[in-house]
C-alpha cells in the first residue's frame, strides 16, 4: 500500500469501454494511429474511486437530528425526539419506489461528481421483506439508469423492527427474505450490525451463516461502539471485510489477517458524530492487512459521498500516508467487492472508468480539503461528467 | 446568534449591484413590475460568506509538509527537511508578481465556487519591504480583476526573516513597511503573530500600537499554541478580532467581552493538523461575544477555501449550532472587517452578493459535508459563478 504506479506524461488508449494500453503518453500516441485524442493537459487522472460501505436508499434526510447533536444533545436524547435510525425506516416505508429511485439518482450524481464510479450499497432501512425487496430493487433499477456501478448488500439485520422479537426477525430473514433476495439475485453481499442492542455474536453467526449457503457473500458492521467481536466473527467466517473497527484490538487485527478478511475504515462517521475514537489504521497496515477506506454514506452518521473527503480524514486524523489512502480508496476497494480483475487500477483489460481532476499532483486531492477538484469523470470510456 | 431571519418563498428585488427589497416572493413580485426574474426554484439562498482569515497570497503548496505529517513525522522533523513557513517564503520571494496573481486568481475562484464573496487576505509570505509590498499590490490587482472583494491586512509580523534579529526586524516594520503601507494605503487591518518563538506579547504591542497610530485597524493571532495572553492583549488594544484562541482561558474570555473584541475561530487549521484542541466556542457564544468563522486559508495548516466545510466542523466538532455557523460566517465576519453596513447580510441598501445552493434547509450546507452543493454566486447583483 505504500507506493503508487504513477505515470508522468501518461496515457491510455480505451477501445469499447476498455483499456487497452497504459503508459507514456508519446507511445501510446504512436500505437494509436486514429484515435479519437483527449488531452487531460497535465491534469492529475486517477482510476475511479470504489466506494465499499454506503447505504444509499433511503428517503429524507436526518437534519434535526445533525442540529441537536451540534446543540449537544445524546443519541439516547435524539432517540427519544423521534431520531435515530427509526425516523429514517419510517421515511422510506412511506415512500414509492419511484421517489426512493428518484433520491437515490440525485446521490448517485453526488458520488460521480465526486469521482466515485463503482459502489456498495446496502439496503437495511426496509426491515419488512416487502420494504427491503423495494430497496433492494430501487439499486437494481438504477445500476441500469445511471453510470454509478452499484454492488447490492442485504442488511436486513441493520436494526430489529419495532414490536418484533430479535430471534422471530431473525427467523423471517432466514426463511423469507434471503431464499427471496438470493432467487432473485438481488444481492451479491449480505451484511450484519454486529452490536450490543441489534444482533449480538450468535445471532450475526446464525444469519450470516444462512446468507452464505444461499451462495452471498460475507460483510460485517464490526465493533462500532464496543469491542464485541465482530472481527473475530469476520475470521471465522471467511467473510470479505469487516467494517467501522473503531473498537477492534490486536486480537481481533490479528484474526482478520490469518483469515484474509479486509478491514474497511469508515472515519466520516467518526467525524460526522464528533467523536475522535478512529479505528487504528496504521496497526492494521502495519500488520498486512488490505486495508478499505469507504464513505459510509448515510443520513444519520455520515452524510458524504465524498471520497476526497475520507482521504483527507485518514490522511491528517488516521495518519495513513497518501499513497496508502488512494490505495485503500480504489484497488483494495475493488478487491473487497469481489470486482478487483474490473476496476480498481488503471491497467490494460480493465474498464476504462477514471476521473479528471483539476490539479497537478495527486496528493491535492486530500490536501486542499472540502475544494472541489473534479474535472471530468469517465465510465467505461464516456464521458458521464464534468465541466 | 441562535436565530435566523428565514423567509419561506422570499424574494429580493435588486438594483444597481444593491438590494432594494427583501420579502415574500410573491410581494416582491408586485412591486418590481418589469424587472428580470430570476427563479431560484426553492433553493436555498444565502448571503455571500465573508471570510475573516485567509493568507491568499502565496506560492506553491506544502504538499510535502503533508504528506510528512501524515507519515506521523513531528512540526521540528518537517522543519528540519526545509518545510514550514520557510519553503512558502523562499518560493513567494522567488515569484514574479504576475505569478503571484495568477495563483490568488485560481484561489479566488476558490472562494466564490464555495459560496463566499468577501475574504480578509492577509500579507505575511515576504518579509521584506519590497516582497511584502508586492503581495499587497497583488490584492490590490485582484481586487480589481476578480468579483472577490478583498479586505487587505498587513501581517508583516508573520515570523522574523532568518539572519535577522527581532527588534531589528520590527525597527524594519515600524519605521519603514508600516509607512509606507499607511500612504499607499495598501492594508486596511494590522496583524501579529503573538506567540511564544515568534513576537511575545510585548513586541506585539509595540507593533500594532505603531501600526494604530498610522490610522489601520487590528487583529492578532492570539493563544493558538500557548495561552501567551494574546486575547488579552487585543483587549487592550481594543483590536477589532483576535483570531485562533485555541489555548484561551476564562480570563481571555472575559476581557474579549469587556473590549468588545470578536473572536475569530479557525477550525480547519485545527482539523488539518490533526489536532483536537478546538477553541471554546460554546463558552465565547455564552459570554455574548460575536463569534466569527474563517477558513485562515494557507498553504501549512488550512488548506481550505470552503466556508461551508468550516460549517461542517463547526457543528460537529465545536458544537456550534447551524444558525450560530452561518451567522459567524456571514454577518459577524462583516462587522470584524467594518464590512457590517454593506455585507454579511440580505438587508435593503446593501450590496447584492449572495450564493443559491442546490438544497432546501441551508442546514444541508453543513450537514452533507465535502460534497460541492453551490449552483450559483452572485457579486452586486451579477452571476459571476455557477452552473
Amino acid at each position: 500500500m505504500g507506493g503508487l504506479a504513477i505515470i508522468r506524461d501518461g496515457g491510455m488508449l480505451i477501445r469499447d469501454g476498455k483499456i487497452e494500453l497504459v503508459g507514456l503518453s508519446d507511445e501510446i500516441e504512436k500505437k494509436s494511429r486514429g484515435a479519437e485524442i483527449v488531452d487531460a493537459c497535465g491534469r492529475v487522472v486517477l482510476p475511479g474511486f470504489v466506494d465499499a460501505h454506503t447505504h444509499l436508499v433511503f428517503a429524507g434526510n436526518r437534519l434535526d437530528d445533525f442540529e441537536r447533536r451540534a446543540r449537544g444533545e445524546s443519541y439516547e436524547q435524539i432517540s427519544k425526539a423521534a431520531g435515530g435510525i427509526w425516523s429514517t425506516v419510517e421515511k422510506t416505508r412511506a415512500a414509492s419506489e419511484h421517489d426512493l429511485l428518484v433520491e437515490a439518482k440525485k446521490r448517485a450524481d453526488w458520488f460521480l461528481r465526486c469521482g466515485t464510479t463503482t459502489i456498495e450499497a446496502k439496503s437495511g432501512y426496509g426491515l419488512t421483506l416487502e420494504d427491503e425487496l423495494t430497496i433492494l430493487r430501487v439499486m437494481r433499477s438504477l445500476n441500469k439508469q445511471s453510470s454509478l456501478e452499484i454492488v447490492p448488500t442485504f442488511l436486513g439485520a441493520h436494526a430489529v423492527p419495532r414490536g418484533m422479537d430479535t430471534d422471530e426477525y431473525i427467523g423471517l430473514m432466514i426463511d423469507q427474505m434471503l431464499p427471496h433476495i438470493a432467487r432473485e439475485k438481488l444481492a451479491a453481499f449480505c451484511d450484519v450490525f454486529c452490536e450490543r442492542g441489534y444482533f449480538d455474536v450468535e445471532q450475526s453467526r446464525k444469519i450470516l451463516t444462512a446468507a452464505r449457503k444461499l451462495g452471498l457473500r460475507l460483510r460485517i458492521h464490526a465493533d462500532q461502539l464496543s469491542n464485541l467481536g465482530g472481527a473475530k466473527l469476520a475470521a471465522e467466517l471467511k467473510a470479505a471485510t469487516a467494517d467501522h473497527l473503531e473498537k477492534t484490538d490486536e486480537q481481533g487485527i490479528a484474526a482478520m489477517k490469518s483469515a484474509g478478511v479486509q478491514p474497511v475504515l469508515l472515519p466520516g462517521s467518526v467525524y460526522a458524530l464528533g467523536s475522535s475514537g478512529y479505528p487504528r489504521a496504521r496497526e492494521m497496515i502495519e500488520a498486512g492487512l488490505a486495508v478499505v477506506l469507504a464513505t459510509d454514506f448515510n443520513p444519520g452518521s455520515s452524510p458524504t459521498a465524498s471520497m476526497p473527503m475520507i482521504l483527507s480524514l485518514a490522511c491528517t486524523q488516521m495518519k495513513m500516508s497518501p499513497p496508502e489512502a488512494v490505495t485503500a480508496a480504489t484497488i483494495n476497494a475493488a478487491h473487497s467487492l469481489n470486482r478487483g480483475n474490473k476496476v480498481g487500477s488503471l491497467e490494460p483489460g480493465k474498464l476504462a472508468n477514471f476521473s479528471v481532476f483539476d490539479c497537478a499532483d495527486y496528493r491535492e486531492l486530500a490536501y486542499w480539503f472540502g475544494i472541489p477538484q473534479m474535472h471530468s469523470v469517465y465510465v467505461r470510456g464516456e464521458r458521464v461528467t464534468g465541466a
